[in-house]
C-alpha cells in the first residue's frame, strides 16, 4: 500500500466507527466518542454496540455492517477475545483501516500472542491496515481528528509524534499544553502488529503541517524497515529519535513491558547513523530539539551569538555550546560599533554580548537584529534573567519580534519559573522556542546544526561490491554446513583455512597459506610462500591461538620450521597452517556480526591484545559504502593513528576501506555467517595493502 | 575569624544599615529596605542617606555613625567611587560585616581593580569581613533575613545556595517558588574580594536548616582554599557543585564576565574529587540532585524499585538508572505475593512493577510500602502518567504518604505538564522530590548514591613521604636556577641527567646512568651499568629524543657502544648519557604540572607514542595518598592492563603508587617545578619495580 494512502486512511478518514462504544461516561470508549465530537472531527461518527440506542446524541448501530456510508476507519475497544470477530466484520464492511485499542495480546504471554497473530491473518485476508493492538490511537490537530480517549488535545503545531507507548503520548500532550507547544499529528502504535514505526515515519512525510518527526520506540520489530523508512524521509523532514531499552536494565524493562526485543546499543547507534536520525536520550531532550526543528530555519554554520542580561547563565551557555560542537561567533568591530548605539553603557560587546543588569526590553530586538545581520553569526541565543527593572513579558515580545523577522535560528533561554508562565507561552506560540536551562538551549541549537549536517551529508547507500567470487564462497560455506550436520549442528566456527578461503573469494587480502599434515609438507609450503613464515595449529575448537601456544612466528628457514612444527601441533597431533609472514604494520581488528534487530553490522577498531580494554571501536550497518567506511575508521583512535602520528608513515586507509566493503558484502550475501573477525588486519603503509592474517568465521546451519 | 562567627555576622546580624537607601521606589536600594521589612527581618533597620528624612516609615540617618546600636551589618549601595569612604565609616562605627552590592570594580578593567583593592585594605585595617562587591547579598529564609533587592523570597527549605552570580540567585528563587521547593540560605558573593566560595561553603556547615549546599562558581580565585573548605564540610553536608568556564568558549565567557580565571577542566575534576563534591553540569541537574539530597535519607545500596502505571517511561527510567550506576532491585517471590494482593489484576510484578492503565491512587502507597519493606530494595522511584481514570492529585497524596513513612529514598516522576501544577507542589512540599523526566529522576537517585559513596570513602588526605633527600633535590634545583640566570631566565627544561638526579633524590627508581664526553668514557660507564645499555644525546633543547635520532637502544657490548656513540652525539658534538637498559615492561606515562587555580596536579596514563591519541589519562591533585593513587591508576586502561589481561602477568602496581606519591611530594615541596614528565615509566611484573627511564623537568626561575 502506498504511503499516501496509509496516511489518508488513518489521518483523514471519511467516517469513523467506534466498536464497543459505551454510554457509561466512566468507560474509555465513551471518551473516544466524546473526543471525536468535542475536538471537532467533521465527518460522521458511528458508535457501534449491540445494545443500540443513542450515545452523546449519536445513533448507535448494533454492528459495523449496519453503519451507513461513508465509514473508512474503525476504532475497536472491546475485550481481547472478541476482537477477531469484530475485525472480520470490519473486513466484510469493506474497511481498509482499523485501530485496535484493546490490550491483552502478546504483552500478556503466549496465549495473547496467538490471539494477536490471528488478527494479522484477518487483516491480511481483507487487505486492511491495522494500528495496535494495545494502543491509544491517532490525532491530527489541524484536521482536526482525535480517535483517542486522552482527555486533552494538543494545540495545532508542527511536531509529529510517533510513539510505541500510549502513556507517553498523553504525558507529552499534557506537557505541550503547559508551555504552548503544538503538535501536527500523534500516532500511538502499541504492539505494532501491522503498522509499525517505519510506517509511522512514512505517514508523516507528506503532511504539510509536519516539520519534524519525533519518534519514541521501545523494540523495533524490523530494524531494517525502520532504517529504510527513516533514510528515505530524513532529508525531507528531520527525525528525532528516542529509544528505551539501550542498557541491560532498560532492555529487561522493555521486554517485560511489551515482549519486544530491545536489542543492542551499538547496533542501534549504527542503525541511527545510517537512518539519518537525530538521536536523543530523554523525553525532555527530544522535546527540546524537536521544538527548535519545528520552528527554526536551519543554520548555515555553527557560530552562535549570545545576547544576555546576565553573565553567569551566558558562561554556562558558552560551555553548553562548546559541548555541542558549536562555537561562539566572533563579533567584529563594525557590529560592535552598531551594538554600542542600541545597548546600555557598559555592555560587554564581545560574545557573549552582556547588557548587564538593566537593559530596556526593546534593546533585545535592536541588538538581536544587528547580530543576525552579521554574516559571521549563524544562530542567536537570546537570554534573560528576570529582575526588578525590565518587565519580562515585554522582553519576550521583543524576542518574538527578533525571531519572526529572522532567516537564522533564534532560541530563548530565560532562567526562572514563577514569573515566566506567560512569557513561556508568548515565546513558544510566537515561534521562538523557550528553554529554562542554558544547557537545554545549547542542545537545541546543537540539534539544528546536527540535522543540517545530516541533511547535507553524502548519500550513504552502499554500491554493491561486484568483483567477488560468490559461487566459490557459496561452495565453501555449503560444504562447511553439510560437514557440520548431525551432532555439530548449530552455531560453530569454520577451520581457519576455510575461513581464509571464504574471505579470499571476496577479494580480501589473505597471506599465502596452506595446511601441512607433517614436517615435510610444512617445509614445502614454507618454500612456496617464501620465508619468513608463521606456523599455526589448526583445530576448530581453539579460537584464541595466542592463549594456547599453538603459534610460531618469524620462522626464517627450513630448520626453524622443522623445530617449531612439533611444538605447534603438539607432536603432530593436529595439522599446522603454514602462512606467509606479513611485514610489520598497524594491527587493527575488523569484524562483523548479526544483530537480532538490525541485521549484519561491521566493527572496526584497535587490534592487539588489549582490544577489550581500550574499547576503541566503531560500528556501522553492513553493507557499507566507501565514504561511510572512511568515516567509521576516522572515528577511532586506530584510524587517527593510521593517518600518521609523530612523523610515522600514514597507513593504507584505502585498503582498510576496501576490506570493510568486502566483509560487509560477504556477510550481507550469506546470512548463514553469524559472526566474522579479522584479528589482526595488518595495515601496511599507504599503498602497501592490508592483510587479513587471521580470519575467524562462525556460521549457523 | 572562626567560621561560626562569619556565619552569625552575615546571617544573624543584630541590626542592618543600608548605605545609599533611597526613597525612590524605582531604585534598587528602595527594594532592599522593602525586602528587609516585608520579608520579616525582626532586628532594627537603618536607612543611611545624607538627605535624612524617612523611607518606608523608617528614620533615615545621614551617616552610619549616626545609627544607634545595635548595628552589625551594612549593605552598601552607592556609586563605586564613594564606596571606600563608606567602608571607612563602617569600620569607624565598629562593624565587622559589610555587603558591597555596588558594581563597577575589577569587572570593568584595571581602574576598577585598583579601586577594589583599596576596599580590601580598608576591610583588613578594621578587621571587617566583606561580601562582594558586585553582588546581590544574602538571604535566610528561616530567620528570616533578606538583604537583597530580588523581588521574591524563597519558601523556607533545606537547600543552601552559594553563588558567584546574583542573577542566578534570582532565577533560582523564581524557579523554586514555581515548584514548591524551598531554600535555607542564599549567598551571592559577586567578585569574592574577601568572602569567597570557600567561606561560603563553611558558613553553611553548621546551619541547622541546611541539609545540602549548592554551589555555583565561575572562577575560583584560590582553588586550594576551596578544596580544603569542601573537604572539611562534605562528610557533614553534601556539596553539589556547578562551575561555568570548563570549555574554551566558557572560559572566555567567564573571563569577559568577571575577569576571573576559569582554569583547566582536568584540574577542576581532580579538585572536585579531592574536595568530595558531587559535580553537576547544568542548573537543572544541580536543582534536581539538591532537591533529593535536601529531602531524602541516604540509600544503603544502589538497588532501585520502580513502581509505575506506564511501561514506556519505566523503560526510560531503567536506562537512566543503569547510566547512573544503579541497578533494578530484584523483587523476590514473597514481595511479589504481597504486591499481588494490593495491585490491579495483570500487574507486572517484576521490576518495574507496572500496574498498567488503571490503578487506584491508594495502590501507590500500598505497593510502595511493601517495596520499601523489602530488604533488597534500597530506593523507590514512583512514576505516574496522568490518565482519565485515576485523579493525579490523589495519587501524589499517596506518594507523599509513602515518602513520609520511609527510611529509604523515595522520588516521584510524573510525565506531563498542564495537569500537574498542583501535584508538583504537593510532592515537593510533602518531601518527595518531583521530576518531570525519568532521566532527571534517575540522576537524582544517582546523586544520592554518589554522595553516600563519597561520604563513606576512605580519607584521601595524603601522608607526607618522609624518606626523601630534600636537601639534595634543593641543591640540584638551586644550581639549575643559578645556572639558568641571565638571558635564559624564565621557564626551561633541566638537562636529562640533572632531572634524573632530582627524581632519584626523592626515591624514584632511575636506571643507573652517567654522562660521557667521549667513546672511552661511554664504554667505561656501560661496563659499570652492565650490558645492555642505552645511549642518549644530551642537549637541553632536545625534548623529544626519538624525533631527532639521538637515541640508541639495546647496545650489547663495547663495540656496539663504540658504533653508536658518533651517531648519537652527531660526531661527538654533544655528550651522551649511558644508561642501564631496563627489561621489558608496560610503558606508562606519569606526570605533574601546576594549574593556575588548583596548584600541582598529577597525571597518569598509557604511555608510548600514542599518548595524545588515546587520551587514556587520569588526574589528581598533588600530593597524593596511596589509596587515591590506586584509584587513579584503576581509572585508566593502562591500569586495567596492569592488573593482568589474557593470562599476562600483573604489573607492579605498588611501585607505580609509590612513584606517584614521590612525584607528588616533589612537586609539592618545590613550587619552582612547573612541569615534570616520566615518559616512559617502565612497569615490571609485580615486585619487579617501576623504572623512570626518561625524566623531563621544567622549572621556573
Amino acid at each position: 500500500m502506498a504511503d499516501e494512502q496509509l496516511d489518508k486512511l488513518f489521518f483523514n478518514p471519511q467516517g469513523v466507527a467506534v466498536i464497543g462504544a459505551s454510554a457509561d461516561p466512566s468507560k474509555l470508549s465513551y471518551g473516544v466518542i466524546h473526543n471525536l465530537i468535542a475536538h471537532g472531527y467533521r465527518g460522521p461518527i458511528y458508535p457501534i454496540n449491540p445494545k443500540g440506542g443513542e450515545i452523546q446524541g449519536l445513533t448507535v448501530y448494533p454492528t459495523i455492517s449496519d453503519a451507513p456510508d461513508p465509514v473508512e476507519l474503525a476504532v475497536i475497544m472491546i475485550r481481547a477475545e472478541a476482537v477477531p470477530e469484530a475485525l472480520v466484520a470490519c473486513g466484510e464492511r469493506g474497511l481498509k483501516a482499523v485501530i485496535v485499542v484493546t490490550g491483552g495480546f502478546r504483552e500478556t504471554g503466549p496465549e495473547g500472542a496467538a490471539l494477536e497473530a490471528s488478527l494479522k491473518d484477518i487483516a491480511a485476508q481483507y487487505g486492511m491496515r491495522l494500528i495496535g493492538p494495545n494502543c491509544v490511537g491517532v490525532m491530527d490537530a489541524h484536521l482536526p481528528l482525535d480517535t483517542t480517549f486522552i482527555t486533552m488535545m494538543p494545540e495545532p503545531g508542527h511536531i509529529a509524534f510517533v510513539s510505541h507507548s500510549g502513556a507517553i503520548c498523553g504525558g507529552s500532550i499534557d506537557w505541550a499544553r503547559s508551555v504552548g507547544v503544538g503538535y501536527s499529528r500523534i500516532a500511538s502504535l502499541g504492539n505494532q502488529l501491522d503498522v509499525d514505526i517505519a510506517d509511522g515515519i512514512r505517514m508523516m512525510k507528506d503532511d504539510p503541517n509536519t516539520r519534524v518527526i519525533s519518534v519514541y520506540a521501545e523494540g523495533l520489530p524490523d530494524g531494517r524497515r525502520f532504517v529504510d523508512a527513516a533514510a528515505s524521509v530524513y532529508r525531507a523532514k528531520p527525525i528525532v529519535m528516542l529509544k528505551a531499552g539501550l542498557t541491560t536494565a532498560g532492555i529487561q524493562a522493555v521486554a517485560s513491558h511489551t515482549g519486544a526485543l530491545a536489542g543492542n546499543n551499538d547496533a542501534y547507534v549504527a542503525a541511527c547513523h545510517r537512518a539519518g536520525v537525530v538521536m536523543v536520550h530523554s523525553l525532555q531532550e527530544q522535546n527540546d530539539v524537536a521544538m527548535a526543528l519545528a520552528t527554526q530555519p536551519l543554520p548555515r554554520g555553527n557560530r552562535v551569538a549570545l545576547l544576555t542580561n546576565a553573565g553567569g547563565p551566558a558562561a554556562l551557555a558558552a560551555d553548553a555550546l562548546d559541548r555541542q560542537g558549536l562555537v561562539m561567533a566572533p563579533i567584529g568591530a563594525a557590529t560592535q560599533e552598531r551594538l554600542k548605539a542600541v545597548t546600555p553603557p557598559g555592555t560587554q560587546l564581545g560574545n557573549p554580548i552582556d547588557m548587564l543588569g538593566g537593559p530596556r526590553a526593546e534593546m533585545f530586538s535592536a541588538a538581536g537584529k544587528i547580530l543576525l545581520e552579521d554574516p559571521d553569526v549563524d544562530m542567536l541565543m537570546t537570554m534573560f534573567v528576570p529582575q526588578a527593572i525590565t518587565p519580562v513579558n515585554e522582553v519576550v515580545r521583543e524576542m518574538v519580534k527578533t525571531g519572526r523577522d529572522a532567516d537564522k535560528p533564534v532560541v530563548a533561554c530565560l532562567v526562572g519559573g514563577e514569573s515566566l508562565t506567560e512569557a513561556i507561552y508568548t515565546l513558544n506560540r510566537g515561534g521562538v522556542p523557550y528553554y529554562r536551562d542554558p544547557n537545554r538551549a545549547g542542545r537545541a541549537l546543537g540539534g539544528l546544526w546536527e540535522y543540517r549536517q545530516l541533511r547535507e551529508r553524502p548519500d550513504l547507500t552502499p554500491t554493491p561490491v561486484e568483483d567477488v567470487d560468490r559461487a566459490a564462497a557459496q561452495a565453501l560455506l555449503d560444504a562447511a554446513q553439510a560437514h557440520g550436520g548431525g551432532a555439530a549442528r548449530g552455531a560453530r566456527f569454520l577451520d581457519a583455512e576455510t575461513a581464509a578461503q571464504v574471505a579470499r573469494a571476496y577479494g580480501i587480502a589473505i597471506p599465502f597459506s596452506g595446511l601441512a599434515a607433517d614436517i615435510d609438507e610444512a617445509i614445502a609450503l614454507a618454500e612456496k610462500a617464501g620465508y619468513p613464515v608463521v606456523l599455526k595449529r589448526i583445530a576448530a575448537d581453539v579460537v584464541h591461538k595466542a592463549d594456547v601456544g599453538g603459534l610460531a612466528l618469524d620462522l626464517r628457514d627450513a630448520d626453524a620450521v622443522r623445530a617449531a612444527f612439533d611444538r605447534v601441533t603438539g607432536g603432530g597431533r593436529t595439522r599446522a597452517m603454514v602462512q606467509q609472514m606479513i611485514p610489520k604494520g598497524q594491527e587493527v581488528i575488523l569484524g562483523a556480526k548479526r544483530d537480532a534487530q538490525f541485521g549484519p553490522q561491521l566493527m572496526f577498531g584497535m587490534g592487539g591484545l588489549y582490544v577489550e580494554i581500550l574499547r576503541d571501536v566503531a560500528f556501522r550497518l553492513a553493507p557499507i559504502g566507501a565514504e561511510d567506511a572512511r568515516g567509521m575508521i576516522a572515528e577511532t583512535a586506530a584510524g587517527r593513528i593510521m593517518q600518521g602520528v609523530r612523523g610515522e608513515q600514514p597507513g593504507d586507509i584505502a585498503a582498510v576501506v576496501e576490506t570493510l566493503r568486502r566483509v560487509g558484502q560477504l556477510v550481507t550475501d550469506f546470512p548463514c555467517i553469524a559472526e566474522m573477525d579479522i584479528n589482526p588486519l595488518i595495515v601496511g603503509s599507504a599503498g602497501a595493502g592490508a592483510w587479513a592474517v587471521d580470519v575467524r568465521l562462525r556460521i549457523e546451519s
